[in-house]
């Protein structure tokens, strides 16, 4: 076992064109040869800081205690922003204070924020354009080699950061039914949702009494699995990010429900049953 | 050097926008976190698993020996599918049991087989959408860690597993000539075959006196290399996969090629030489 | 901290979708399990040896010394080109005598080369087709667990070695303005130039004094950030590799300015000023 490594995931949306993303890898390994360093992402729709926390979200928790994660979808680069270091729960963040962070350390009272202002750390000349190279990969890299936190800025106060507000699903008056929205698509075609298991919940302990909606298709209860309908069919489930999705069995949802992505999925508790 | 790494590959149909290969990562170094982890291909196309196969062919051997080689290419997802383990040769092999591994324990009568049923192992809760997270990681990540592969679960028999068949070239009555079929192409635009170099070796020892034709587009003899023709030609040659390849001389043969695709891949003994 | 790394940078065309890469990996990692292996990038056009060269300058020096790093655009795979292995400052280099190294090692007059001839070092047998898997490869991975550069083959003179020259900014007689051209883009569609910091200087101490132009669009002088006009202006400034960039404030240049990127870019100095 490698004693004392130290893990680094980075999200950003580079792409993998160019070498940003190798780059940074490169800054971070002068300061932490030993780092191990995980892409999480890079093909984050440009400067897209919603879809960002949400891919943080759903993959954070799965790394090793004390990982680091980097998030750099920054469009303010270069203007007055701050830059966020906190740390919540077994994890530890770097980002851009533009609310990229609200879904992981939205609840936690115990959260730790500072705002990373000690330029000692920064590479110099430090350029107005990629700070991914020239701030957050070296701070990463100091962190990564065992810098201790407090000498990357002042400690501030959660209510000195910015949250961004990601839209709610909405339950009717008599909590009978919900009404989401899709947020985007994997790569398989799956639609994602806001709408979470846990709101699922406030509707009823059984899920099978459920039935889902998008617009007028009627789509029926959560499956459990992807193959639980026959080939070509639509379902629905709960995905692995926690999240109901509207799936097609063996086939792609998306390319049949492209032209419908702004209706409202419907989750409604089925009354005769 | 590292003392003790184990390498592990992964080769998925998870694309690289999603958090997906990123979240494999961080379980398997949750167990594993002296691990060395290599992407074999993570743009395999959603659920083909006969480009998986050939990859992974094509790929394996170069490795380490005792290197892991996880395949999660799983329409099943969430079915009743086995997992399975399996040794064969130098290497370890972890993957749904849908034929992905065809090619790579085709005709080993040493190797050993394992279905993964022990679910100590698999994250929980276990989410019936995403097992290259839940199982193939942890799975992956123990075994990179020591775990003896006995705890996996029962040995099973060859004559247990999947296999697939693909389609292989057919020989004429006489021997003299075989026709075969273009199974992909590559990021060149290079157009890939199912005619191994063994089959060629069956229609005589020289290559030099063999005619490669794609319909009725007479190639010519298979080259050492893609510059042995004039830019812009056709020529045929034995790729690096061990199979014969239709190339275009410092340009792109699909782009030339491409409504053809489906015809005959006709290799021909010269008898007049 | 992991002692004795050795970090190794792989720039290819090879792309994402097959297993080219992986492959080279692999290699690597058989001869030098310990090494550190980091993607500059794979999606280089293919056979773009300019693109190359130009995103192996911008990104070379961010890597910890001694870092070998290794390029495979090779359009003359299999022919008689040379394999070159250079060292300059602190970094080394293998690619093929092709030019790709043009940029970083220029004007270096310590540079050291050697053409690499050792055939022991290679895999066997040796494809005519994939070279960065049967010498790129496993020579890096030698290099990497120690090998003495002596042993890869005979020093050569820099007059022995390819250089490319790549069109620069032609200044006017008065030496009042420079015409320079648009070379590529960034995945956030900014227009990369090849007019560097250094021929801004020449113009004038004070970049404020300076306007910039693409054909008849004046854009004015160079600003520090992305951030420092109203979003949806155009802006001039100078990028994170040096060079002069024409971008759009939170937006995308290319899409606005795709019709016009073969007009000459055009720095005046501002006289009235």
């Amino acid at each position: 076992m490698r004693s004392g490594t130290s893990f680094v995931t980075l999200t950003t949306d580079f792409g993998l064109d160019d070498e940003y993303v190798g780059v940074m890898k490169g800054v971070i390994l002068r300061f932490a040869p030993a780092a191990g360093i995980i892409d999480l992402s890079h093909r984050i729709e440009p400067q897209n800081i919603l879809q960002a926390a949400s891919l943080l979200e759903a993959g954070y928790s799965y790394f090793p205690p004390n990982t680091l994660h980097v998030v750099v979808v920054d469009p303010g680069v270069g203007t007055s922003r701050k830059i966020l270091w906190a740390k919540s729960g077994h994890y530890n963040f770097l980002a851009p204070d533009n609310g990229v962070l609200s879904k992981v350390i939205g609840d936690d009272s115990e959260a730790v924020f500072r705002s990373v202002t000690n330029s000692d750390l920064f590479l110099s000349p430090l350029s107005g354009t990629f700070h991914g190279r020239d701030i957050f990969a070296p701070v990463a890299g100091h962190l990564a080699a065992g810098l201790p936190p407090s000498l990357l800025g002042p400690e501030i106060t959660p209510a000195q950061i910015i949250r961004l507000d990601f839209p709610k699903p909405v339950f009717s008056e008599d909590q009978q039914s919900l009404s989401g929205a899709v947020t985007g698509s994997d790569r398989f075609g799956n639609l994602l949702t806001n709408i979470h298991i846990s709101d699922l919940a406030k509707l009823g302990p059984d899920p099978a009494k459920l039935c889902v909606s998008l617009g007028d298709n009627v789509i029926g209860p959560p499956q459990k699995s992807y193959g639980d309908k026959p080939k070509g069919t639509l379902l629905a489930l709960i995905g692995s990010r926690g999240y109901l999705e509207i799936a097609r069995s063996m086939d792609n949802a998306l390319r049949m429900l492209g032209d419908r992505l702004s209706l409202p999925v419907m989750v409604t508790r089925n009354l005769d049953q």
